[in-house]
């Protein structure tokens, strides 16, 4: 029962069944591993050893591994077989992962593929990879029960039994009207205890919920998670209902929309991995670089304007980069409350516009304290008043405008549709380091000469 | 079916209820809207409407209410209510829930409903709450099938007919051996489809996955993540079988993740809400900027050292903050690379180690690049090589520091059991404000007479 894997050990125990093992040895390793496990080992695997291995399994097995192996195996895996075989490998998947692995073969090969199908199966997956590949309907499960409202619970019984080893949820019924509408859920427990004359309409939970197909996946993922959905049904334009996505379709979803997050924070595409390959870690990242170069000269310049001033009272320069880089600090604080409200969809810029008021307030009071600090330290340091007055003054103000930028910039990008995550940081630094630069400076230099 | 729901639409619509509606119109506004959307409007609601209104609902629809509330609203409730109402309403909700409801009374009030409660509850309710607030167990849903492994599918069905209404989940059932030991799971659609003569123990899947009762959630939620799974099994140390993990259990529980990890990031305690009361906030942030301020100082510290250097070639002083702004965002690209890899478990101080060398290589590639732009544009700017070439060198070193610093710093506290995203930006931030003023005006300092 414990379940415990090394990849080490694995690799091995893999490297032998393909030096000299039999068949009955690669089918039984595959039983007692994981498949996301084994995939792990596959991907480092030679080709021709993937091949050889691969051809030591059962098409139920190879399914197994294919549907839970990252892009780049998949389609490795799938160069191995014929058309036929192939089609024989997805009728062991559920609908969503044969579209997906569809989605990754050329045109014509996905063309081939599809056309020596049966054609029910090739209708339903032609069906799904007519969507976006983040829309809803990539990640619904087509297999699951629908009956027509007018059903009495008598009748229903019979064709749940019939349908239901064949589905993927069972626990619930999804029920439409003639037109195959979505009226509502039914849940089987409740199926189960009602008389059998009922009709079907007369259980349906009022759960008022559905996407469209072609709706964002981020859509659905946001009502299942805000209203804490089991189900939720995927529909077409006519409310004819085509799919389900489950809670743990979402999953996925979930962690793919936090990587993309964290990863655009940090200034990183969001396809790199840790072990991407160099080339593609320069792609992801130099571009972001340049960017912020760019506006690293912006705010030098800012600096430049200043050289007589700094030349004349060379602290300045010491004492500088405190007040922008509290500013970018502040900044990010605010930032990063907006970013996780607008992710889970609790702030718009319409209800919301009057919290800036207190992050303008939170500038005023935490940029007084810690300016306060600075400004007390400067003065022992260089035992000149003004120079603290000056920080002291500096730091609120760039910590006000940290409050209002760090508020605003994700707001409004998220209203101009384009990501907060990744074109928020950059402009809020280069926000507070050209303010910072330039209220600290330019009050420098209208104090000049007491800080001479 | 078309679900709508507007903000102040409702509070009108509860305004009038309140203001003379009749306890029809009570139950059937909740009836229309979700309640996590009533909630919303009630929480701005004053106490004694709240508790008039809550006064014409039953305790089925107070229980949705309250279990779907935010903490601070499910306190308020509670405290309109009796020990016996408590018992009531908490008999409409699954245990975990009412489990995470007694957990935020008084000792004292606890212990009441616990006393007055049927033992069976009491007791299923007291053994969630031994366990830590983070724990899986808290998370986890007592309402589940659990069968021995000797029964028939005959047996078996029998039973499921009987118990089935009321349970959470249904199509898996949880099998045991006769000490309540888990030994795996079998498929609903398995049974119904099973001779009767069959014994449960032929029909398990062979999914090992469990956790203890008081490992973190997290844990829970990475196993599920990872392998994909529908139901974990949580057991006590002799293996008996507590309760079950559903994978819509733990989307919360990724979500918070999520957050905290991106306000870690960016320098807020987790518990700060965008509409966080104003003392909160101070509270959440102040703290953080003081740490910020202590760092700044010490980057400070060093320009100070070099301020002779400055004085003489002031241009160091507009050029420093891009060497340091620069490794900084370096820094972050890598540092982003590694949480967001740590938080989906791939990367480990021991097996990844070797990859440091790629973010040494990535530092110096990009670096040199950066670091010919800014070179090239300081030369233009003050007609002097050697300033450019100063920065050229200033940048690559720093950029591969950056790369460094960025790398170990999360995979150290990971391994020291430090909470890496909170840690590791200001660490980072400080390293390559510190080496990269004390690279670029070292090197200055070193080249003074060819700079002035």
């Amino acid at each position: 029962m414990e379940y415990e894997f090394d990849y080490n050990l694995l690799k091995e125990q893999l490297d032998t069944v393909i030096r000299g093992g039999t068949v009955e040895d690669a089918k039984s390793l595959i039983d007692e591993f994981h498949a996301v496990d084994i995939d792990r080992v596959l991907e480092d695997m030679d080709a021709p050893d993937l091949q050889y291995f691969l051809f030591m399994l059962d098409a139920e097995r190879v399914a197994e591994l294919m549907e839970n192996a990252e892009e780049e195996l998949q389609r490795q895996m799938m160069r191995f077989y014929s058309t036929k075989e192939l089609i024989d490998i997805f009728s062991f998947m559920v609908n969503a992962d044969a579209a997906d692995l569809l989605g990754l073969l050329g045109t014509q090969r996905r063309k081939d593929v599809l056309n020596y199908m049966k054609k029910s199966d090739s209708d339903i997956l032609t069906m799904i990879l007519s969507y976006d590949e983040d829309s809803a309907a990539r990640i619904m499960t087509t297999e699951f029960l629908s009956l027509k409202q007018s059903l009495t619970v008598k009748e229903a019984l019979l064709k749940i039994k019939e349908i239901a080893p064949t589905t993927e949820i069972i626990e619930s019924i999804f029920i439409t009207d003639d037109l195959h509408r979505i009226q509502g859920i039914v849940d089987l427990r409740d199926i189960l205890v009602a008389p059998g004359f009922k009709p079907l309409a007369d259980l349906i939970d009022d759960s008022p919920f559905y996407v469209y197909a072609d709706e964002d996946q981020e859509e659905a993922s946001n009502l299942i998670y805000k209203y804490d959905l089991k189900y939720l049904p995927v529909v077409n334009k006519n409310l004819a209902i085509l799919g389900v996505i489950t809670s743990d379709d979402i999953i996925d979803v979930m962690e793919e929309e936090h990587n993309e997050d964290m990863l655009a924070v940090g200034g990183v595409s969001k396809d790199e991995e840790y072990d991407s390959h160099f080339f593609h870690s320069i792609k992801s990242r130099l571009p972001w670089l340049v960017i912020n170069l760019f506006t690293a000269f912006l705010a030098s310049a800012v600096v430049s304007m200043f050289e007589s001033t700094i030349s004349q009272v060379v602290a300045l320069a010491a004492a500088m980069p405190i007040v922008t880089g509290m500013g970018g600090n502040a900044g990010n604080q605010t930032l990063s409350i907006v970013l996780t409200s607008l992710v889970r969809g609790e702030i718009t810029l319409e209800d919301d516009l009057p919290l800036i008021v207190k992050e303008i307030c939170l500038g005023l009071f935490n940029g007084a304290v810690i300016g306060l600090f600075a400004g007390v330290v400067l003065y022992l340091k260089y035992h000149n008043a003004y120079l603290g007055l000056i920080i002291f003054a500096a730091m609120i103000l760039n910590m006000m405008i940290a409050g209002i930028v760090g508020f605003l910039l994700p707001l409004l990008f998220d209203k101009a549709k384009i990501d907060p995550a990744i074109s928020s940081p950059i402009f809020l630094t280069t926000c507070t380091d050209i303010c910072g630069f330039f209220i600290f400076l330019g009050l420098a230099s209208l104090l000049l000469p007491k800080l001479v």
